[in-house]
């Protein structure tokens, strides 16, 4: 679907007009929205609008890296929306000439579909194509964090709910995580770089107070790395920290059972003896034989426990072995 | 809440004019102060001040990063307090024009509290808004400092009180303290960056001898950013040194196990062979025959005690197998 | 083997052309592949073209890293292939004069093959050297994008299909991959840089709008690098995760050994207490010793049972102990 | 403590003047040495010297990082001494003038204390403050070398005796070198960056031949940093490598105990099966019945043995499942 | 050792003339090498040729790093040789002038010996020191190779092999290769880093085609750290896979513990149970009691049998517990 609107020179804003009257003298300027294209339609990039055959190479090939690139008369951009639900990077590519702005995008992007509604409302969408370009770059930005608050909220609450959960299903969920926070930033990363590099860039300097603006892009662009970095930190402290302390617990598990495991085979053993049933046992005769046998039962099970008294695994805390 | 100060062309001073008289050509120079403002007085920023509708947004917002961003007549300051209990950051926003300085705050800020009521009497706080500028900055990185080496000393006693703790509970305070660590790092190093800019800036040059009293700020930033790393790298460290320690012990109370099991698991087998009830097993008639099978158990036993020697399990610090 | 393509100053493609007439006046341009050369080709590099001897070494000589080199007329060209399947980094030499291009492989490269036999086809490549150069590095280029997108189809697979297969022969599949794009990874990071400098130079204007070009292989690149390096991650990600898992998995199992244990180690004690066979035992005598004993028995298993439920052993999502 | 020497313009060395009398025309320069300063010796640095506050606080404060300041007709320069046995940093000052050299150290240093008695002996220095402080510098990073190589040695008999002690001791050293090699790892650093500061700087221009010397002490800067860097590197890979080989025997010792326990507790249960006192057990009664069970024994230990065999649990270094 | 060998004006070799005769007019240039040097002719270094203090205390003191410093009417070059067995840095220190080079190496250095011979044979040595320090550079560099490549293989053959070794020495010989890989880095870097300065350098000018000479040494640095760092991380994730995959056998093995545990250990105490010898125990006299305890007892092992299917245990691919 391709949607136009163009402002005429008497300020006017008219919706919706075939492309082939764009181009008169009577416009200002125009805006031609390329959303879920058909062929038919990406063939008007070359055809009508004559971009270079490798920036229209990277509107239909898989998906770019966020970018600029200066082309005559006009400049590229690769931008990326985040889907809200899936986290999967959206490529927007928007043609940036004096007089028009192609946007092209291969799924429906909610802020762009805004913004093209609102350009007959908002006086200040109606200076020219960089500001389309600006509220754009702006809106697809403030996008990136409610992803990355979801995040880090799912990131935090895991923290709590740690006594109801399984170590597993904890270090799943981690995993996952840290996986979507590093594909975000596989897009804020190069969004960033793109920002930079406008900002010093001497050709975009039709935007007014263009540097003030871009900065407050890449401001935002800043504050999101710097979050997702903090968090994809945390994941890794929380799995080592895990790790940790299931290494402990598995000791404190296996203190346990070595010591009843060292004072019941001893015993069990003693007592099995004196179970066999062999004619000539003279220890089995005696009048006291039983007590005696209970005795030493006794000071085997004491003497076992005042090793393991001393070396600590009794008292967890001081275990020195 | 919104405070006033003023220095008239005379050199006096004085405190809560109302904002309106504050333009006024008699006054050199005033301090606004803003602290937990009302939605009114946020209102004033846009009417009153006409500051740039980016750097109102910036106050308003979520905790922005530190910065500096230049406008019109004025440059407008992002910096961070570090809350000395909670460690959180805390927005301080300046706007610096050559005769005043509006500082804005949605908490109550001490230092900026006693520096308010410090103009009165202390003439180099009377020389101008750069003054202040650089007091409030001096006051907000000197308190960055008692946090930091609160988290030092807790890290410190840790490693003494380590025999009356459990490993558990040891690992979720260092990853606490990691925690908190990372936290007060992602004010730091954004407010050191800041520092770096204001020195090589030539924008700043009213302050007198600027560049020596911000570089004393920078030193201390960097101070405390290297606080923060070597302390967390101590984290690290303690973390990767308790893992090997702790399977070490493991190794150990296996050992134990291991031997204890292997020596008796024969023995008690061989008693109960012979605590069988069948009625011909002509082992159980020999007149010899119990004080044979003490003796194979004898045997027996000492073969595993000699095993378990060879392969170093009962000296364990010559553990070879 | 030698093949060689000439085009005229008429602008006719000539194929197959003996050596020593392709110097003559007649032709613009020649290239000239060696693929898979003898000795005695090999040596035609220094007797008919006088290439300078490190630049032969360099070719005869084991895998060069990728590079650019310039010398007296022409410049020279160290470019990687990676083999479709056994992601060996094939070496490809370029030879670029005003006149020339000498291509050299001791492997047969398919792209440039079917470069060589669409000259005479496609106008673009009659253009000149530099425009063969960028082709085969534009198709080598492309030709990295298949092994990589194995690989990270080969890692996504292994996160489907965990259930059916033991964890070693996970992290041995994990480890191979790793390793395999470590090795693709030596290839494009030194080709990424070498176009940054193709970029960047000045000695290579001959190339129309040669930036332009050059720009989108390296993108290629640039996305190549993060693809590499994100799957890398990945696979750390992966084994740390499974070695959390495993670990968490440990307790679980010894958790239920250790309860067993401490439960009927216990008992079967009693029970062999009872079993033996010593004359004088008054307990064994009493009508309700054997119910007292088994109450005692019951006792334990309980008390037991209700350490462990206490400690959370039993539940093991509530483990505190 | 304050120590005065002074060159008079005739090139006599007088040691010990009041401070009153070094301002004098007659001397050429001086050097004052404030070692364990009193509250009223510090005074002297703003009362007689004047130095600059900031300056002051910078000695009096903690201990700064190494650092160098201009100030007007003077520089000030913080250096890090290392104590020989604590290896604690100790903050020596420098304010350096060009007929004066003053410096400031809580503790006693000894290569200050050597040099201040050498300038009567050795004629260059007395050749002025900025000799004077090149000595100092390149005293003080002379001595970082011997406790560099202290902790190198300790690593390297670590490693030799490590069949001696337990892994916990081992690991605990390890940390514990980690620990100080960080330390004095931060001092090395800013140190290094001080002097490549000191060498690229156009205001120490005094002294003759300046940058082959100032170079030296970086060279051996830069060796102690790779030193550092090594001995790190190295506990770590200790550590990981212990942790392997811990992990591995761990394995071991478990196979032990699970062939055993795995071959005998069947057996011992049908011991104890035919050790039951039932009134009514055909199998009891039959001539062949014990020999029918041991035989059932052989079996199943036999059964077992050949698992084990084949799992490789026997043969540790083969063991597949 | 000294060696000397001198160019004639008239172009004739002229080898071991007296040091004392080298400085005459007749002689274009000349090499003297130091090998294996006596006190004595240490002494030379200042006493005949006047060198630097700083730069005849490199070569007298401890293994400096490669580098490169510029004296008066000299360079001064210090370079690493490697030991082909030992892989220890030998100091080879190079002083060159206009009309002579100055070789110092306290270890005979194959390739410089070589090259000595070779001087009278090839005319192309015979050029000048700057030839001459290039030659050295080439063979030094050149012999890094062997080493690094034999580290690689054993790295390679490890893999192979590991079925028939045990972890611990796989792990052992990792940790060495890994720590052979670090110190021969610690080598190269600098020398890599060397070599890049002095193709920048401006002084080096005499060297005819210098920076493409230059460049295929810095080439082949690059290669060796680039092989270096690609093995160590090998060994990184060598010893990280071990880890996984022995923490996985370790749950398999621990498994099939629990298992046999579990299901025999409650059967042994119903079997002791009924092996008590209590004068009172209904249950015994039944006629059908042995059939009933025979009954439950498979049902327990059924049970246990079921529920060890159920969590997974017995098909170790599934483990879902
Ligand atoms: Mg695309
Ligand atoms: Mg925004
Ligand atoms: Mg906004
Ligand atoms: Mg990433
Ligand atoms: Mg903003
Ligand atoms: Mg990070
Ligand atoms: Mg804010
Ligand atoms: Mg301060
Ligand atoms: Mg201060
Ligand atoms: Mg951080
Ligand atoms: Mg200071
Ligand atoms: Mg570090
Ligand atoms: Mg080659
Ligand atoms: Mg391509
Ligand atoms: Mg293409
Ligand atoms: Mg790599
Ligand atoms: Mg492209
Ligand atoms: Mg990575
Ligand atoms: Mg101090
Ligand atoms: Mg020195
Ligand atoms: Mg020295
Ligand atoms: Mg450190
Ligand atoms: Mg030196
Ligand atoms: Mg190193
Ligand atoms: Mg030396
Ligand atoms: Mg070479
Ligand atoms: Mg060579
Ligand atoms: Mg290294
Ligand atoms: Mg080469
Ligand atoms: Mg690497
Ligand atoms: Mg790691």
């Amino acid at each position: 679907m391709i949607r136009t609107v163009a402002v005429t020179n008497a300020g006017e804003i008219v919706y919706d007009l075939p492309l082939s009257s764009l181009k008169k003298e009577e416009y200002k300027w125009y805006w031609a929205d390329f959303q879920e294209p058909t062929e038919k339609e990406i063939q008007l990039l070359s055809k009508f609008f004559r971009f270079h055959p490798l920036a229209i190479e990277d509107c239909v090939e898989f998906t770019q890296r966020p970018k600029m690139d200066f082309y005559d008369g006009y400049f590229f951009l690769v931008l990326h929306a985040i889907h809200q639900k899936t986290l999967d990077a959206e490529e927007v590519d928007l043609f940036v000439g004096d007089q028009y702005l192609v946007s092209f995008h291969k799924n429906p992007v909610r802020e762009i579909s805004n913004l093209f509604l609102k350009v007959k409302k908002e006086p200040i969408l109606q200076s020219g194509p960089l500001q389309i370009m600006y509220q754009i770059l702006d809106k697809l930005v403030d996008d990136y964090f409610p992803p990355v608050y979801r995040l880090e909220d799912v990131l935090n609450q895991l923290e709590d709910k740690t006594e109801e959960r399984t170590i597993s299903s904890i270090m799943e969920e981690v995993f996952n995580i840290r996986t979507d926070l590093s594909s975000v930033r596989r897009s804020i990363i190069p969004m960033r770089d793109l920002l930079y590099r406008m900002i010093s860039s001497t050709k975009l300097n039709g935007l007014k107070e263009k540097e003030i603006y871009l900065q407050d892009v890449y401001d935002h662009l800043l504050k999101l790395v710097e979050m997702i970095d903090a968090n994809r930190e945390l994941t890794a402290d929380i799995r080592d920290s895990y790790l940790s302390i299931s290494s402990d617990k598995m000791n404190r598990i296996m203190m346990t059972l070595t010591v009843m495991s060292s004072i019941f085979l001893p015993l069990t053993f003693i007592a099995g003896l004196y179970g066999m049933n062999f004619q000539y046992m003279p220890e089995l005769q005696g009048r006291n034989s039983y007590f005696v046998v209970l005795a030493i039962m006794i000071v085997i099970a004491l003497a076992m426990v005042g090793f393991f008294w001393k070396v600590g695994w009794l008292r967890y805390k001081k275990s020195k072995f």
